[in-house]
């Protein structure tokens, strides 16, 4: 398998984590995002949003979106399984996984953080926007998971919302979030980092890190 | 079960499609979301996003996140199936929702538009804000669609990636984007809307309309 990404893009390494928890091989192409490789016509044909992760499977195929090649993977190589549990359970460990990557990842992602400073938007704004929108987000996650007993996010092992969880909190402290109301939620962080499919996931693990 | 919605939130609109693709009766609780009726304590207590939908079960569990409840239906009700095929099918399915509701919908959703106003961005910066949001991911989405038969975005019938659409085109058409470039995607739209199961799900057809 063949994995497009980026060593700082939290999508890409969601996928790096749930590869190494299933023992899966994989091979990488880094594309620069800061630098415009995600637009490359050649990446395009592969990816038409232009955006990171792509997944090439050993079969050929093309797939997309980190969330949606996890849930691939977790039906592929089921074990360990990221969804775990009962049909409600995996609703609410969807749930607080999109609680990120749709509500907190895309509206403080790169993209979007260029087209506020091409308002223009000065970078004291700018990082008070991506700010605006981890604090908010976090605090609706570390409520989300209130009554739902650890160390990792549901319970004992990690899952589809911890993959989520540990890039965008990596996220929130390189932009100066205040954490200190998310208890529940670093716990959570900890426990991962804990592991080595966490530790080797990281940004400053991987071949194109700067 | 008891749906949490607003009449004009493509997210809401999604689970109502779902419900009535699987002839699932449900009671509706309407929050005015501009009116900020979706950040009343009682409400927070359901959805700590402070977001629509929720769908309180007829077991009494409280499920957020849309993508997360289609899932839950389709494992709990799996006829008509939501996603239909194999791994990889569902896994492209799945991209293709998850790249509008990631990447497009949470970026230009009223809570957005509302921090542009107060940057402040005049309104024809914020039009234009949602417009570009729009355009460029659904021109993502049509270029998903490249390869794949009709009429519906998979197939022969709809599935969770039309869900996901249906709604996204309509607020294109609220704001103004040019659809000229996205054939595929409007004759899919077309197909939905012939069904009584979208018909029905329809903004205007809600009982909190305006």
């Amino acid at each position: 398998m063949r994995l497009h990404g980026y060593f700082r893009s939290s999508a890409a390494w969601r996928v790096r984590i749930a590869l190494n928890l299933k023992g899966l091989a994989m091979e990488h192409a880094f594309h620069h995002l800061r630098h415009g490789g995600q637009r490359a016509p050649e990446y395009l044909r592969l990816n038409p949003q232009g955006l990171v992760p792509t997944l090439e499977t050993d079969e050929g195929a093309v797939l997309t979106q980190s969330l949606a090649i996890c849930e691939w993977l977790d039906e592929t190589h089921p074990e360990p399984r990221l969804l775990p549990g009962s049909a409600l359970e995996r609703a609410r460990n969807r749930a607080f996984a999109l609680a990120i990557a749709c509500d907190i990842h895309p509206v403080q992602n790169l993209k979007v953080l260029a087209r506020l400073r091409a308002v223009p938007l000065d970078e004291a704004e700018v990082m008070g926007w991506a700010r605006w929108v981890m604090q908010d987000g976090l605090a609706a996650c570390e409520a989300l998971l209130a009554d739902v007993p650890g160390p990792f996010c549901f319970g004992q092992a990690p899952t589809l919302a911890d993959l989520c969880l540990v890039p965008q909190l990596f996220n929130a402290r390189r932009f100066g979030c205040d954490l200190q109301g998310l208890p529940r939620l670093l716990a959570a962080e900890a426990a991962c980092n804990a592991l080595p499919a966490f530790a080797q996931a990281a940004p400053d693990q991987q071949g194109d890190a700067e």
